[in-house]
């Protein structure tokens, strides 16, 4: 029976339905879609405003060298500018962007050629990497960057992935980036992390193993399917020639958005120049619309794509989940591993698309 | 190798380990434990005053009937008590515990038979039940409650389990308490919840998977061999005769903790009236350990139990997870799945053991 019959059905039978079920294309997951209690979206819009600043003065990320982070592992410079320093002109070179490694990092030095046993359990080494990309101003995050700005943050993330992938003891590189006090972001400047670890994290894994068993089962790639019926579908947010921005059909969270290339690619750190400008288009449209709908709402966003490990997932379709914090997690979420939903995502598309771009 | 060479061999390293990866002997999953950022456990504690009060007069559960929760589906009264009434000593029957219908429940009715398709999605009614369990005093939660007290909530949890689980849309029965603001509770008055439910939940569905895969490598329950191990170990909090409790080699998340039936049992609900003591003995401890460690911090509870679809879960170990609620969530942890742990489940063990009981 097809989901229109559903909604007429639910006419019928005269009760406003409580809530729908809704199972996830990949990992066959279901999910509740609260709708008895749902809200309109622009009810998820932050209601009080988060004390979440920091002095210039204080900040670690103002100036990372003074503050002991090291010199930078990758740099970019604003146009040179001339300016006048105790009377003289003189040529001074600002950074616009800068990797440093994480002075309180997740992984570091180790051996990750070993693997420990005691009774049933297995431990390693927490051998890996773990940087820190800031943007040189203060304030100015993601949404509020020109596209150019976006493109630099998207470029370092791919000359970091490619420096990082070959390293004995890296078989998955993981960029992410908390914005918001709400998001786990510990310092309000902006910046983004990449960890690179000899183990490929769990969700990681499961989504994955999902994509790898529909393939098995359908030889073809789940997340390709899924692209197929959202550029026709009214999930979508925007598109561009290379990427595509839509709420999933199953979000994980409410207002979950998510980015993916449109042609099928596997791995993120193969971009092309050309492709990275239409990546940054279509990352600022998500955020900026984001930010925008729902007044700066605190948000998490990550890349989940193919591991490093040198095993072959030509299956796998690499893409970018954001996930804005609009709700505290509770047993349900927390038990069952998901947040329920109090929005649909066809609602939540609607209303993102309807946001005017400066 | 063994773990106590794995110590050995950091010292001899000479530098001390940012942080080790652990092995989850269910899942397979990989967490990070961030040693080199270690945390002492009682830096943990709660600061600030989580403002979490609703006076009496303003509480949706003071009275259910009058705040129009309908008629109870369980009660339980408190010894009679003759009381004065305007002058006349009269029989007063008090309730000491009640269940009701969650008046903006998750699920409702609807037909659990069909399933809707449209392209490549799947959907079907929110058909189930959501109830929640009242205990009588506004601010007497969990780990201020006498064993009594305590084990009339697991019966009222064991009682509404066996009257929902046959239920024809009824496939599994999530029982869950959140505590706190943090933990997503939204009134302030000790309540749990339960949801009936035809799908199994996604967290449910991966820990029966995990277990059946062991199971049909190795001949035997996952869990079994993990408290085998357990009792031994240094991460026992607290045992008796029937229940164990103890922080996991993999926790989820800081200062988690399980309680299991010692001996194999998938069912939650066949738990004997003896058991049942024991375990209000378990949950008590562990509640309170937690709550004088802590200094009464949020957290989330849930029971993971297998499903009353009609087929065998034989090989599952049903138990508890007490879920703290001590820090944010970051991208690395949406996008990984679990919270980098910041404290060992040992040095938690160890301080949990040494809370003096009252």
């Amino acid at each position: 029976m097809k989901i229109s019959d559903f909604k007429k059905k639910q006419l019928r039978d005269g009760f406003q339905n409580v809530s729908e079920l809704r199972q996830d294309l990949v990992s066959g997951d279901w999910m509740i879609v609260a709708t008895g209690r749902a809200k309109r979206p622009d009810l998820f819009i932050k209601r009080e405003k988060e004390k979440f600043e920091q002095p210039i003065s204080e900040c670690p990320f103002e100036d990372p060298q003074v503050t002991g982070h090291g010199e930078p592992l990758l740099i970019y410079y604003k146009n040179d500018k001339r300016r006048r320093l105790k009377g003289i002109k003189k040529l001074v070179r600002e950074w616009s962007l800068q990797v440093v490694k994480n002075k309180y990092p997740y992984l570091g030095p180790g051996d990750c050629s070993k693997v420990y046993k005691e009774g049933p359990y297995t431990l390693m080494d927490g051998a890996g990497f773990n940087e820190v990309i800031i943007t040189r101003d203060h304030k100015q995050h993601l949404a509020l960057m020109s596209l150019n700005k976006v493109e630099e943050v998207i470029k370092s993330y791919q000359e970091r992935y490619l420096a990082l992938m070959n390293h004995k003891c890296v078989n998955y590189v993981f960029i992410f980036h908390n914005h918001g006090l709400k998001a786990g972001a510990s310092i309000p400047h902006p910046h983004s992390q990449i960890i690179a670890l000899p183990v490929i994290p769990a969700d990681v894994r499961r989504s994955i193993r999902g994509a790898k068993e529909y393939h098995d089962r359908h030889r073809r790639c789940v997340h390709c399917k899924m692209l197929e019926w959202e550029k026709e579908e009214k999930r979508c947010v925007f598109q561009n020639e290379h990427f595509i921005v839509f709420t999933p059909f199953v979000p994980r969270v409410n207002f979950e958005l998510r980015i993916y290339p449109r042609e099928h690619q596997s791995n993120f750190e193969k971009i092309t120049e050309i492709e990275r400008k239409y990546l940054a288009e279509a990352l600022w449209q998500a955020l900026f619309r984001l930010c925008r709908g729902l007044k700066n709402p605190s948000y998490n966003f990550f890349i989940h794509t193919a591991p490093c490990d040198g095993k072959d997932y030509g299956y796998y379709h690499w893409h970018i989940e954001i996930l804005p914090k609009t709700a505290t997690w509770g047993g349900i979420e927390l038990g069952t591993g998901v947040e329920v939903l109090l929005v649909k995502p066809e609602d939540v598309a609607k209303y993102l698309r309807k946001i005017k771009i400066k």
